[in-house]
């Protein structure tokens, strides 16, 4: 199937800058393409450390059970990512095919097998291939850079439509310190589902508790904030990497108020990275915004968000430009949280809707039908209950989604 | 927009025999529509007890709030129906028109106002023209007629593509009882949502507290058992009227072991009625039986089920007769109830194609893409903990759903 470039990508693709301590590696194994590159290696320093967030399924991957592991250790020397088969259902002998990789780049870095981190993409239930991965190591690994993060985002890629990339400088104690990631989804390949996979390596020094205490926060705020179409993967895996090869003071705490900067841009590039996943979503023609205050607390509000988020007759109004509002009453009634329907405001796109749990006197539609035919969707409401806010990213359900994911095979 | 009959529909609307004890009227008020009916009227004769389930929505609409507080009386003389406008987010200008239309009602019943039900169906904060509804009330009442059923169905369709109706003998206490019932759902009209309403009656006599104790399980292994969209409606109802006309030995209680003819008719009727309303699920081209079975509860059975049924990816791959099982694997996985993912076994049509966590040996693709080609889907799942067994029913995701809700003012 063609997959044309997303009308939501960015302008421009931007290379990710350096971090000392991380040198990268793509190559073409074959794995399930014959013509691209589908294998990436990551190399780190010694003394790196990690943090990572994995799927809640209940029938998650062999090399999502293998992170979860790994991440108790909070070291981490080496990670290598395949696409083209998620090595996922596939009972022992998925994890043993984990085991031989880990086991593979172990040898390739120097280091215990405990300290390597792996993820797969791509069909569900075949058994991966492992030995198409384990045999070019080495050669992927004399051959890694330092400026290699493009290609290792493009080696990933399934069915997305643009390799997702971002950088960030920022400091700590006065000390330039740097971050780059690379992210995938939510690209389809049949008979696959959507997988997001997300990777940022920065030259801080942080130990792994810092570093998960960082974390969690940010990725509450965006790839936790995202949704293209509810449904979660088997295989979703975010990680964290921390080579400490910059020189500045040592850090005290994640409550350490020297990181305030470093945190600060570590939620600006994972939400960069997540509203790069919902602009690649499948058939996305908008970008939409929602807004959601007044809820009971921040918790209750993210879930008023995604069922708005995640409704399809929201999705597909605004895939047909529809200034459909009672829709969004009615995803707010079925949230599971406290709303006040008869305090319930709506604006789209700036413009008041509906106040009071009514339509606003004299409502114009014009003027929000106007926004609506946009590319980027801004809708608000506010629940009226309490102070609770959060805000949560999606796209539109049209029938490009439905080509993707009915038409493949039929 | 037109609205073909769904290829779903059963091949015969039947015509529900008449119940001692109601009578029922529709007619062309013009609410929105000009063409058509859109007002029903049933009415009961006096003793007749009622029990009822509305939508949990936190946004639910003034007719809905009405019959919740009509409920906790027990006692119903009057039914009162329109479609083209859903008397939702309309504020306190909606509780009045409600008001009106049960004052209305009781004077033409003979009873008080808290012995009339209400409901509303259509577009959502448009305030309800209710002198439309309330001044032929009295006319409507003068033609009312045992045999109107049908006529009530085809008046409360908003964008449905065929009335939903059924009917059942049964007895109690070794004497004859029949039920009756018809449903709306799940049509959509812009800016609406989908709405699911049902009314049945029975001429049994049944005190209220055991009409509901038998609803709660009936509708649970039926219109909680199936869904289109995932989206929940500000005004689904469903009430169950009990006429007392039929001459049956006293029922003791909701454990009578005289109920379980009755019982079991109820279940088979509502089910009936529910599967109607999933066939007339927009843009259906297959109908789809999730039998989930090995789970924790019968609980976590019915999530595991709606989770599968609800997702996106799955009802595009049934739209698509793609036997894209890793979608279902996946489905189970974001349920939020334990499995066990290497016992996890799938049937398809019947057929294993996955089993102890993996692709059964040597499995044959061609047989299980036949059935996919099919009207009737069935998909069975074990998910190997327990001993909890539910089944769901929903319909594919077409580009029809697309045009229906996307397209329609675009």
């Amino acid at each position: 199937m063609d997959h044309p470039i997303s009308p939501l990508a960015p302008a421009r693709i931007i290379d990710p800058a350096p971090i000392a301590g991380v040198r990268l590696a793509a190559r073409a194994c074959g794995v399930r393409y014959t013509d691209r590159t589908d294998v990436m290696l990551a190399l780190f320093d010694p003394g790196t450390t990690v943090a990572g967030v994995l799927t809640q399924s209940a029938t998650r991957s062999a090399p999502v059970e293998w992170c979860a592991r790994g991440l108790t250790g909070g070291q981490a020397r080496a990670l290598v990512v395949n696409a083209g088969n998620a090595n996922t259902f596939t009972g022992l002998r998925g994890a043993s095919s984990v085991d031989n990789i880990a086991t593979a780049a172990a040898a390739v870095a120097g280091c215990a097998p405990e300290e390597v981190f792996v993820s797969s993409t791509g069909t569900i239930g075949e058994f991966l291939p492992d030995e198409r991965i384990t045999l070019p190591l080495m050669e992927m690994a004399a051959t890694a850079r330092p400026d290699g993060w493009r290609d290792a985002a493009q080696a990933i890629m399934t069915t997305d439509t643009f390799p997702k990339t971002a950088t960030a400088e920022t400091q700590l104690g006065g000390v330039p310190v740097r971050l780059s990631g690379i992210a995938k989804g939510s690209g389809m390949i049949a008979p696959d589902m959507a997988t997001m996979l997300c990777y940022v390596a920065t030259d801080a020094a942080l130990p792994a508790p810092v570093l998960r205490a960082l974390l969690g926060p940010a990725v509450d705020a965006s790839f936790n904030s995202i949704t293209v179409d509810g449904d979660t993967s088997t295989s979703d895996t975010l990680l964290l990497f921390a080579t400490a090869r910059a020189d500045h003071p040592p850090v005290t705490g994640a409550d350490d108020p020297a990181l305030t900067p470093f945190r600060e841009a570590l939620g600006v590039l994972l939400r960069d990275l997540a509203h790069q996943v919902v602009r690649d979503g499948e058939g996305a023609s908008r970008f939409v915004e929602i807004r959601v205050t007044g809820a009971e607390s921040d918790r209750a509000a993210r879930r008023i968000g995604l069922a708005i988020g995640n409704s399809p007759l929201v999705k597909t109004a605004i895939a047909g430009a529809d200034a459909n509002w009672g829709r969004i009453v009615m995803a707010v009634g079925k949230a599971g949280e406290r709303a006040d329907r008869d305090r319930l405001a709506i604006r789209i796109g700036g413009l008041p809707v509906c106040a009071e749990g009514l339509a606003v006197p004299g409502y114009d539609e014009a003027p929000v039908a106007e926004h609506m035919k946009g590319q980027e969707i801004l809708v608000a409401v506010d629940v009226g209950v309490g102070q609770g806010t959060a805000t949560v990213w999606t796209c539109d359900l049209t029938h490009r989604y439905i080509e993707i994911n009915a038409d493949y095979r039929s």
